[in-house]
């Protein structure tokens, strides 16, 4: 039987997603507990695999298992064996053609950017932070030049693994609530550490350090050296993956109505 | 000279607001970080002291000093001092006769709640949790009941130190935003735990398990135990004391723009 688990957690107390022979990623504490739960080894693939100090509000896996429970307790048994900054949001019994990672039509994620002369502190770990005012219409002129397909090399890290950097971004929605900024940003797939490349040149953009069109010439660069320094981790969140309607999994990720920076 | 700063702090590092001598209390990091800023030691008062685990985003204190900075100083300076999870958002001189708690005209504080079958995970140690659905005019029917002059003594914790049981509540208000529940209070003072005795008798109420009217009862009683259990400390935010204009110190606590709930 294939199970499809949507899961949400706290990224700050782990070395990222991956599996790490330290034991301390978030799949790791995963499959520990899944394991356990089951009595059988328990191997998952997500749809997206993220770094550390990096946030899940809705990631997806899936794994094969012999195991039968009833799909709510696919979510209490795990919860009550899994650190309390990791949780099991949703369980659904899938056909084996399901792959969390290949069938996922788009991936989205969120920034969230605390713009204020004094530096984070109830906020730490979870908010990026800007000290220079930013500017919406600079950073929304710019944001319109990144939509589309294009070569995202310059906004690729060096360990990418990633067959091509040919993307496509098909939204970019910047809002504020007082200080809070929130960036959203979804494509087909993104190459690693696009997001927070994308957003040091948002940011040098929104303060008036570089023109809004700047970014062009970075794109058309293709060389991570013409970008911005790699943004900071703690105020990333991955929002999830999408899929067709007919695998029946839940679509909106709860916990993204819990971010600041969306009016 | 007379300074009053307003301090933001997540509160889960920490055992409450008042200096122990374990030194591991927000005064205690606070004040360590003034005195090395100062060279001179500094004791400070608060406008409302807060339990373990319970965060602020607008505390204010004052102190007095020899020490002559300008303001900014008094802003940065502590800033590179003090741990992550605390920061000064603002200093201001004040005159000798501002109290930050005797000059309060009124307090108020924020719960998020967190409404899902799921437990918190991203949000653990900053939302309380409810895992039976919430109905806002079932709450918002008890909290008419609430507001005014009352003898609050069934919400009143047993180590609580006010002279008098008697505060007046101007205003509670709850909206939601998807799974999160915001309710804010404000008061000319509150009593030792109250925010947290009110909230587990708005919850039962909300949830169905008791009706509005039961909150009058409660009231009634002026005894403890005719009340819920007391809530969670996680969700509750000190968002702030209010002073008159004349003081010339700041309004809006600039991080109540983070939390969730709020529409």
């Amino acid at each position: 039987m294939r199970l499809a688990l949507g899961i949400s957690y706290n990224g700050l107390a782990y070395q990222g997603w991956q599996s790490q022979s330290s034991g301390q990623t978030v799949q790791d504490k995963l499959e520990k507990a899944l394991s356990e739960f089951t009595g059988q080894r328990v191997s998952t693939l997500c749809a997206g695999r993220t770094d550390a100090g990096v946030h899940g509000l809705m990631q997806v896996i899936h794994f094969d298992t012999p195991a039968q429970r009833p799909e709510a307790n696919w979510v209490r048994g795990p919860n009550a064996l899994l650190p309390h900054d990791i949780a099991v949001q949703w369980a659904r019994e899938v056909p084996p053609e399901f792959h969390c990672r290949a069938s996922a039509t788009s991936r989205r994620y969120a920034y969230v950017v605390l713009d204020s002369p004094v530096r984070p502190s109830i906020d730490q770990g979870r908010v990026g932070w800007v000290y220079r005012p930013l500017n919406l219409e600079r950073m929304q002129q710019a944001a319109q030049h990144l939509l589309g397909e294009h070569d995202f090399s310059s906004f690729r890290a060096s360990a990418c693994q990633a067959l091509s950097p040919v993307k496509t971004l098909m939204r970019i929605d910047i809002s504020r609530r007082g200080a809070y900024w929130r960036f959203e940003f979804e494509a087909n797939a993104f190459l690693h550490h696009m997001i927070r490349n994308l957003m040091g040149c948002l940011i040098l953009i929104g303060d008036g350090r570089k023109e809004p069109n700047w970014i062009l010439e970075v794109l058309a660069a293709r060389d991570r050296d013409a970008a911005a320094p790699t943004f900071s981790p703690y105020g990333l969140y991955f929002v999830g993956p999408r899929y067709e309607a007919r695998w029946g999994l839940p679509e909106h990720p709860t916990l993204l109505d819990g971010l600041p920076g969306a009016l």
